[in-house]
């Protein structure tokens, strides 16, 4: 059950005296506009929606803002990976009712007995990361030993992970037997068993069960060399380029081209807000290497007519990195 | 068959000296791509190509360029709207062969002449704006009077027309026994059809036929007229505003919306780039006001889940305007 309080967002719409507030809200949240943007109309100020989507802080209606000359944006849903002055991050947390999280719970341990994992790294995303006590203080009391990692500074809270970065877990695991994900989808945990090379188990909240991710990465890394080897033959690559806030990798881009030019090869720099394969139709490349969300390559490249890759796979296809120094990207 | 001349926008990073050129194109000429790119790159200059889709000059890369910190922008294939310093625009012109233009214009003066039309409003898109003085010279050899209009500030050219303005053609309708549109696609005759009380003949230079479409008309109405009836029964109503340069028009939203609460029912205001249908999904409300790209509704309307008016529909729908004024929105 999604808790949305709305208290703080009324606090920052007052404090800032704000006559334009922009509202951002993930996609799921989009049921609740009508009734947020109510809430959010706290003075005479105007509530305007952003329907644009967006997946994640990465992506602040900066330009939406100034477009409108609003006042303050409040972003709901993603901890804060930027922050940007007149931006103020609301999260928004689920809740687990008390007999599904015992069951869960109870998996869990019944999960790290069975395969003698003492030590694991817990994490989870922002939705849930106020349990994250919790559930290291359960494991404690059963004896096991409980890690939570910093991350990078894209990330906002100890223990959170975001689909572009698992450095909360990557930083920590070389001290754990597994990595311990609690929460809901598979998006995150699946990044997890990409980027890491401890077993991944994914505690669900939304089935109470516990699975082990670790053969995903096999799979993934096989369909990456695929993509690598077929990136190989491209006499000319299609570099994606977003501009979104913290998307935006210009250098790495610039970068890229140069590796690619270097080689002899083509390389053209194409600029985009949300990247989407449809918007390629007709360009007249062998292949894209894309510099956004690196999720784009990791769940969607199936999706795509071409070959596409990330940038750190654009330095296997040329020899810059070793094929077994092959990794999920990430973003910092 | 295209005609591209890029040697103005050559010339224009030269004398800018950029750096970093961004360039737009429409989606139909996304097949060029990288040869545009290239022949873009002057100097020690970095191209990059805007992949988000642009359906005309309301719709400049400008926050893009920010974002990339582009120094000139290219915008290819639209006469200007708006002219923001650092925007060239460059056209991209359509040629008809000799043979077909012949024959249309044979076709042209047989229907004129059937129909006893002696005085035409002529008009055309930008790819074909430099035809029209050849078109106008070959009509008045015949007899016939050609009136060529002006139309407001949002028009670049006389006797151009847009997609959401056709004020180069209804500014001089009552001159004019019909109106004779040149080129190519329903797309822009249709929405004269929809704008003017006069017949409007259709000269499609693919087909080299001359189609009237002054039954559309109607059809359109009656549409329309069945859309208003539905939004008279609507609670709440989302009003959408685009962020685009020039599809943008808060001021109308916030007029919509004091239209609807002064009539007890409920507003939004919904912001975003590109309106797209599947961005609502999940909003509550009964009823979508289109504040931006006129055309949303002309065109798109049935693949709207919910009713779609714009908002001279909307001042109908609260008799602040007569059903006998329904009009076709246009964009100033």
């Amino acid at each position: 059950m999604l808790d949305i309080d709305l208290s703080k967002a009324k606090k920052a719409v007052i404090e800032a005296d704000a006559k334009t507030v922009l509202v951002q809200l993930p996609e799921g949240l989009k049921q609740f506009t009508t009734q947020i943007a109510e809430e959010l109309k706290v003075n005479n100020n105007e509530v305007f929606v952003v329907m644009d989507p967006t997946f994640g802080a990465c992506d602040l209606a900066l330009h939406q803002m100034k477009s409108l000359n609003a006042d303050l944006l409040i972003h709901l849903g993603h901890a804060p990976i930027h922050r940007p002055k007149n931006v103020v991050h609301i999260p928004i947390y689920d809740t687990v009712d008390g007999k599904t999280f015992e069951k869960l719970m109870k998996e869990v341990e019944v999960e790290l007995k069975k395969k003698k994992f003492k030590a694991v790294a817990l994490c989870t995303h922002a939705q849930f990361l106020p349990l994250l006590d919790k559930i290291k203080n359960r494991l404690e009391e059963k004896n096991f030993k409980v890690l939570i990692g910093e991350g990078s500074p894209r990330i906002a809270e100890r223990g959170q992970v975001l689909g572009c970065n698992y450095t909360a877990v990557t930083s920590i695991e070389h001290s754990a037997d597994a990595i311990l994900y609690f929460g809901e989808g598979l998006f995150h945990p699946i990044g997890i068993a990409f980027s890491s090379k401890k077993p991944v188990l994914f505690a669900d909240t939304s089935t109470a069960k516990v699975v082990d991710l670790s053969k995903e990465r096999d799979l993934y890394a096989r369909k990456r060399f695929a993509a690598i080897a077929m990136a190989k033959e491209a006499e000319s690559f299609g570099i994606l380029i977003s501009t979104k806030t913290g998307q935006r990798y210009k250098q790495v881009a610039l970068d890229c081209k140069a590796l690619i030019e270097g080689h002899g090869k083509k390389a053209f720099l194409l600029a985009m807000d949300l990247v989407r394969e449809e918007y390629m139709a007709g360009v007249k490349v062998d292949c894209f290497v894309n510099t956004a969300c690196t999720r784009i390559v990791g769940d969607d490249a199936e999706h795509w007519k071409k070959p596409i890759i990330n940038p750190l796979e654009l330095e296997i296809v040329f020899g810059k990195r070793k094929w077994e120094d092959f990794n999920f990207d990430v973003l910092y």
